[in-house]
């Protein structure tokens, strides 16, 4: 098979020239809205608050009846019944009279001000109000805080539960949401036994499969593990079209490099259109991508290290707006190289790194990186992108780190 | 009722000294454990690789026998077998013999180095070596990477694609885990009703449950909404006690304040041992906290605003105890305050506020913050805590604000 070798942002070129990640609309209550990504413009429903409410407990009154009052001199009141909280009032206020009202309850008819209980007495029927207020003291006006109608939330906001309470104070019971994508994953290679099974002789555990489905679920996307294919064409085909059937996008790792068994791009060719065979990185060589049927097959490195460097420079961000997230944040810094290393020539290379603090100044220092190490990702707190030309690192080099995310 | 109103501080030494948020530890599979908090010491399961690699496609042979080889002088050498990745070497490699491997395949006995398959050309049972190889080239040893028994992570870390990853190569197949507690929300009042239902009159829409429960989630707890309680005695102690069985916390938000119908902490005494009943605190001040048979109830204000920042600073640090999680990150940042503003007399304030950037410096201007509000959170990207001293703030003047989170 003809290899299509391209460097990375070649390789997002031809992504996104021949297909475009469309999130899909779903509607969810309130309630399961909380960390989704709202889809609509969010309006509010109602006045806020949708009647005038008394802030307080205390006294409805017509604010002037209340001036001139003081502490020698209380003025003296009618109280004409009361309100609850969730109650509308049956009573209104004429001068002269008040209404007790409870906090957040709604303000009778004819008062504009609410005395607080602390500034009252109430002896039998009569209230002895021994502080003034003026209109509109301690009330809350309909509609001060938003009217009916008004825009609360634009598309795009991932919903915490600041605008989980602001949307149901406005009375929206139903929010549209990006839907979750379904995601395919499968391993592929012989050699893989279950985590926690006894390894078999010239086996290793499959890392890929769990890994891969979290750091899918962490863009927003519910993974589909597929299992692991063994090696043969027909399998392969089987799994492939099982999870293009019930995911909207699929990832396959291992079975792409230059070997005799390299039966994965060879199988997704015969099903739709390979992109590109071979990504000139280091690591990541092993990489493709392809469409069936306008849906994505995206092709990682059988080496653990690889597939998630890989998944997160070229997989993450489109799988993010797939589930409408927006683009994952990247979060460098600049760092000093502990000691100077060699680097891979004419291939981009993306060397993890810890970081540390020395002197007070941030060093980076280069963590184990051979092809098939996977517990280094344990030691790394990003990684560097050395470019191409580049041919090795100096000690003391200024260098720009890659952070990882969760 | 006796009140005792605290301080900040001092409400948290009351609750540290008499509740110890204490995790609960389960056991979920490898494939479940994405986001879980670690609960135990993880130690590899075999020795990472579990046997000696070839790390490409190529031959294995014995190092020496390649010395020399070059591309005019290739080195011949008999092909006795073949590995593929996931088989076990049936024929081992002696002196001027190969044996061709795959990528990941065991190396035979005999062999110490792999002869990459682009250096080398396969002719029947003769297999020409263009280029020398070193004892131990493109073999990955086992046991290189890690060691049977080693250390991988320690308790506390939250598992991502990458610890995954890495628990899963070394055979991990269940993991301890700190178990997500279940907290139990309610509402109280009689003015409350469900999101997207038609708003009677005097009523509000219920937005401290929906806020709550996502709150809650956020701190790696289970939300169980016990529903809103009218501001009956009976009906209140039922859902309490609902809820201090069916969860290890309860949360109750409104009915908490001076006025007559302030239920919950009577109901709450009756049952348990109020710490405290009152917070020093704009907005806050009707917060409390009970234990009740050694399970904490903490009481918020009924105001949405007041209620999600009392979580913030008295709540969200303990269910995160709870849940393994660790502490909140605080993160704050300097800016100068747009305009001057007021503050209470006598209390600690916490005054919601939103970042600009203005000429190249950060200010920090108040939002709306009457009690009642509630889509002021929406405009916040954090908030000042003003000491309870301070009369005033003045324009211009150097604050911290403290950013929400999630």
């Amino acid at each position: 098979m003809v290899k299509k070798v391209v460097g990375l942002e070649e390789a997002r070129r031809r992504l996104e020239g021949e297909w475009r990640p469309s999130p899909r609309v779903e509607e969810v209550g309130i309630w399961e809205a909380a960390g989704r990504v709202l889809a609509e413009e969010a309006r509010c429903g109602v006045d806020l608050p949708p009647f005038d409410r008394a802030l307080y407990d205390g006294y409805a009154v017509k604010a002037e009846d209340t001036f001139g009052a003081e502490e020698a001199a209380p003025v003296p009141l009618e109280r004409l019944g009361e309100v609850e909280a969730g109650e509308w009032p049956s009573v209104g206020v004429r001068k002269g009279g008040c209404v007790r009202v409870a906090t957040g309850a709604p303000l009778p008819p004819g008062a504009d001000a609410v005395v607080m209980k602390e500034h009252a007495v109430e002896e039998g029927r009569t209230v002895r109000i021994y502080r003034p207020v003026s209109p509109g003291e301690n009330v809350w006006r309909r509609g001060a805080e938003r009217r009916r109608g008004e825009t609360l939330l634009l598309p795009g906001v991932v919903l915490s539960s600041r605008e989980v309470g602001a949307l149901s104070a406005a009375g929206v019971g139903r929010v549209k949401v990006y839907a979750r994508p379904r995601v395919g994953v499968m391993a592929t290679g012989d050699e893989l036994e279950e985590p926690g099974r006894r390894l078999g002789r010239g086996k290793v555990f499959n890392s890929n499969g769990p890994m891969l489905c979290a750091a899918v679920a962490s863009c927003g996307c519910q993974p589909v593990w597929l299992g692991v294919a063994r090696d043969r064409p027909g399998e392969l085909v089987r799994k492939i079209r099982r999870g293009l059937s019930e995911g909207e996008a699929l990832l396959v790792s291992g079975g792409s490099s230059e070997g005799e068994r390299d039966l994965v791009p060879s199988a997704v060719a015969g099903m739709g259109r390979l992109l590109f065979h071979g990504l000139a990185l280091k690591p990541g060589k092993p990489t493709f991508f392809a469409l069936v049927g306008n849906k994505p097959v995206f092709g990682l490195p059988g080496y653990p290290l690889s597939a998630l460097l890989v998944f997160h420079l070229l997989v993450e961000p489109y799988l993010r707006r797939m589930s409408g997230l927006p683009g994952p944040p990247t979060l460098s810094l600049r760092a000093r190289l502990l000691e100077g290393t060699e680097k891979a020539r004419g291939r981009e290379e993306l060397i993890p790194v810890r970081l540390r603090l020395e002197g007070g100044e941030l060093r980076a220092e280069v963590v184990r990186r051979g092809s098939g190490a996977i517990t280094s990702l344990l030691e790394a707190d990003g990684y560097l992108r050395v470019p191409r030309e580049k041919e090795r690192l100096a000690e003391g080099e200024e260098v720009e780190v890659f952070l990882f995310g969760g």
